[in-house]
């Protein structure tokens, strides 16, 4: 019998091995679908937690749900949807036990373009792109692009958005006729061409019921969870404040109506009841006479393509980390996640839907231990769904534009201006200019001409490093020292040989130091232009000598001109000590 | 008398004044109108070498005019037109006496596409559009773009468009019928399709056309222009076979048609005679049945509106400098003229132009000495123009299609991917993406591709600076130093919070130092996310000092949190003595 030889597998086919047996291992399994994690492990002493913070995320959930597919333009049903299927979802894969998903104020707002310009089809296939965009993200580990958003940016985009969202509910809060807008500038133009049909009960109800959600968070302020009964019940009326204020303003439509005998506040009328029936995500759509095939609804959504999942992914990441208390956060697990929850709820018509910061921090203090908390909320929703929309009937719309308005006031951070003015007016500068953008012509360019403007001030700065030459007198001859910074890449080659060609350029019987001491990594592109320098120098008959340079540096050198070789010293005793220096080479 | 105050003008009008002063100095007039520098100082020995000079690289632009044209799919005069044109205004602009701008193979391949597309209207508006998009970046110092692209990328753009010119050149160099393809896939592909119908004469006369270049090359090799007689006339030969080709081409096709009563060889024809005349650049142009206004035009030309100018200023600026021996190149000035040399031309039914390496080569060797050579040039365009064109008649497209190809061979650079295959894969790659982007799509794509791939990479390595943690025991308990880099922008921001948390993950008793010592700069975003880092780990109990930062930035994170004031510490010797160190913290 032959034995055969021990062949040791291809380093290629290992490598496959390793990562299918990771794939497939239970803690991978675990990490994929966190509920395998958190529910063997779970005690009964958690649950009045988890059911008392689910109450008043679901009462909070619901007038949300209603009130931000309103921003979006759609029946209010699908902002319940999106909480109700989101929810569910969430608890299997979600990995951050305090995040609540669900519809989002910025989310709708840009949405609503897609749904007031052409149909509410628009939304739930944009929850469905952007899922399979996130969940591929997600996979493909991409999520570090969105580190690609500074904080500037981002505030400039979010303080737009909670301008144009207020700006668009003014119209039902004070009772208008006309459109509300596409955008800011529209929302204000409309508003001053209508001013005149504004109505009394409307800005009445839409002020009243911003000034008590006002003092419903001031009636919960200094009482805790675990305070006696009296503060616990002003501690949860004033968490539950949204429901609360909704209440009273249907119960004001109810009595008007009955009082006047008529209705004389704008309601938001029938809500589809049930549960979403689950089908196919819209793939084509008829606007008008004319029938929209899936690539022309992409064409359609345009660059929301890309910036809604980025924005949702911000969202999300922003506020799972915010409330990790130190934790690491699986942004990954998050993605996929926030994926599946867009593409499963888009075939039970949801809008689309990312981390909410209102209801997350409402969990967090509400004491929510594990996910579960998720099922109380998606219980009260359901409830909601099956016997409450022939109440939701009396929703007066002033009301909700109240809640809406109040919620953007949290929306607006002044504290970045402030910082940025007395710190950074060049970063103040992008934030400013990136709200701009968003408020005269639309969110999704807003942020991305922030991104792009940061970006390209980046690569600007990248290829301008600073180069400090320093003139040294001794008795040996002078010396002039450029040292170079620590990295140097093909678009700063250029600067460093204007630099060097520029400082040397009245010298004469002086030995020039590029010295590369720092020096980390160049490219071809810079190192060649280095090479020209050298070359250009010798030209003028002065002495050139590249400093410390490492050795794949020098030998990269090297290999693109040969003669370049005994340019390369080594020292460290040139700023110290310039006569042993020059001495020595 | 009262007297008025001396009131100092505000710092904003001084800058106007001083702009304007600046503006209007002789010194800028002479620096944007170079001949007012040169030409009072010329001297008449300079004339005999600039005669020279302009004669050798006139019986080159004149082939290579018509040459360029043929590759554009344009009527040959519209090459000599451009030749001609830019030839007058560079006297006058152009500030560097040795270039010698007009057509160029690269700029021909890329307007091809237009002109068999749709019309030879596009070639003259291409020139014209170009010509202003360059003068405005050179008006607005916008020429650090091109810094932008690296070595790498030129060089797989410029490899691909050799092949791409020399394959669509083979269908006339044996003679084939067919279209000759948009692209370098497509020109091989006609070629195999329609290899039957190649012809006897045309690859015989194309590969003697290439061999004689090759020989006439040979010829001037270790002749000067200052040397004897004899040497003189192989070294003007040899500098002036492009014509030479062209002639025996003219010759052998006019001995054939007279000894075989029929020309067997495919003519370029009549060639339009006279000078251009003078109007407006087609705004707008009828091809076929459909008439294209301004704005169809522009969107034919897409993405060419910036990449065409953006290589027709690397060509020149590049040119420029390498035959600049060491002088400044005033990239400014060159740009201005390029932009001017297109706009004016283009109202004389010129195609786009710019440096013509090959021509500047030519220019140079010939020893030439102000651009009055440049003068000479345009006599003998106006020459060929005038009395020449019926002798054009009989030039053999496979003698163009030969020079063309033989002009190709020197524009690959294998040396470089040598040396990157040495150096650097990464850039290799790089290099082969953006070639094989080109050939396959198109030669702007592929040079977009490359720009943006190279500045995605770029961005990627500034957002992970190498942080390389140091672990420091001592009696008095153990530290975890982390050394920042010298500049730490919004997209590293995420990372650096990542690595320290990552680095004391396992820790308890031990002080982390993030060593700000090295570190300039460092932005809002950055700047926070250090803020919440020192924040999480004083959750996890752990000691944190900043060291060293310096004011500036000690102030932004003091003014993110008030909090973390009392953790700024300034020493030097935490890694000599850390047990001084902690004792004096």
């Amino acid at each position: 019998m032959t034995v055969l030889p021990n062949i040791d597998p291809s380093p290629c086919r290992k490598k496959i091995k390793k990562t299918l047996r990771k794939t497939c291992s239970v803690k991978t399994l675990k990490r994929r679908l966190p509920i395998l994690s958190w529910l063997p492990k779970y005690k009964p002493g958690y649950f009045p937690q988890d059911f008392i913070a689910g109450i008043t995320v679901g009462l909070t959930a619901i007038p949300q749900g209603i009130a931000y597919a309103v921003v979006a333009g759609l029946p209010p049903e699908h902002g319940l949807y999106a909480s109700l299927t989101s929810g569910v979802i969430y608890v299997f894969f979600g990995s951050c036990y305090n995040v609540t998903v669900g519809p989002t104020a910025i989310l709708a707002a840009m949405t609503a373009k897609y749904v007031s310009n052409y149909s509410a089809d628009f939304a739930i296939l944009v929850a469905f792109i952007s899922g399979l965009v996130i969940l591929g993200m997600g996979i493909l580990q991409l999520g570090f692009l969105v580190e690609f958003i500074s904080m500037p940016v981002i505030s400039g985009f979010t303080t737009a958005a909670a301008l144009q969202i207020a700006a668009s509910q003014l119209k039902s809060f004070v009772g208008l006729s006309g459109p509300s807008g596409n955008y800011f500038a529209e929302s204000i133009e409309n508003l001053i061409v209508n001013f005149k049909t504004m109505k009394l009960y409307e800005p009445i109800l839409g002020l009243a019921t911003i000034i008590m959600l006002m003092l419903l968070k001031k009636l919960g302020e200094g009482c805790k969870r675990t305070d006696g009964f009296i503060k616990q019940v002003r501690w949860f009326i004033s968490l539950s404040r949204n429901a609360v204020v909704i209440v009273v303003g249907m119960t004001v439509a109810f009595i008007l109506k009955i009082t006047l005998e008529h209705e004389p506040l704008i309601l938001i009328g029938d809500i589809g009841g049930g549960l979403p029936e689950f089908s196919w995500p819209p793939f084509s759509t008829v606007v008008g006479n004319q029938t929209y095939s899936f690539g022309d609804m992409m064409n359609v959504m345009g660059t929301g393509f890309v910036v809604l999942p980025l924005v949702a992914i911000i969202e999300s990441v922003a506020i799972a980390k915010a409330f990790a208390g130190g934790a690491t956060v699986d942004a990954t697990q998050e993605m996929i996640a926030l994926g599946l929850c867009n593409i499963i709820g888009s075939f039970g018509q949801s809008m689309p839907i990312t981390g909410s910061f209102t209801r997350t921090a409402l969990n967090h203090m509400s004491g929510v231990v594990t996910p579960l908390g998720g099922v109380t909320k998606v219980i009260l929703l359901i409830i909601a769904l099956t016997s409450l929309t022939s109440t939701f009937y009396y929703i007066p719309k002033a009301s909700l534009s109240g809640l809406i308005i109040s919620a953007m006031f949290s929306m607006i951070d002044y504290k970045i201006v402030q910082k940025l003015w007395r710190n950074s007016k060049k970063e103040l500068a992008i934030l400013i200019v990136t709200g701009m953008v968003c408020l005269l012509y639309g969110l999704e360019y807003g942020i991305i001409a922030g991104i792009v403007i940061e970006a390209a001030l980046l690569l600007h700065r990248v290829s301008r490093p600073k180069l400090s030459a320093n003139f040294v007198k001794s008795q040996k001859g002078d010396l002039l020292i450029v040292p170079l910074t620590e990295d140097i890449s093909y678009c700063a080659a250029e600067h460093i040989r204007r630099t060097v060609i520029k400082e040397s350029q009245e010298l004469s019987d002086t030995v020039i130091v590029i010295d590369g001491t720092n020096l980390k990594n160049m490219d071809f592109t810079a190192a060649s232009n280095l090479v020209l320098v050298v070359k250009e120098l010798d030209k003028k008959s002065l002495r050139v000598l590249m400093l410390n340079f490492n050795l794949i540096l020098k030998n990269l050198c090297v290999d693109i001109d040969r003669s370049i070789e005994e340019k390369f010293v080594y020292g460290t005793n040139v700023l110290v000590m310039p006569e042993v220096f020059l001495k020595a080479v």
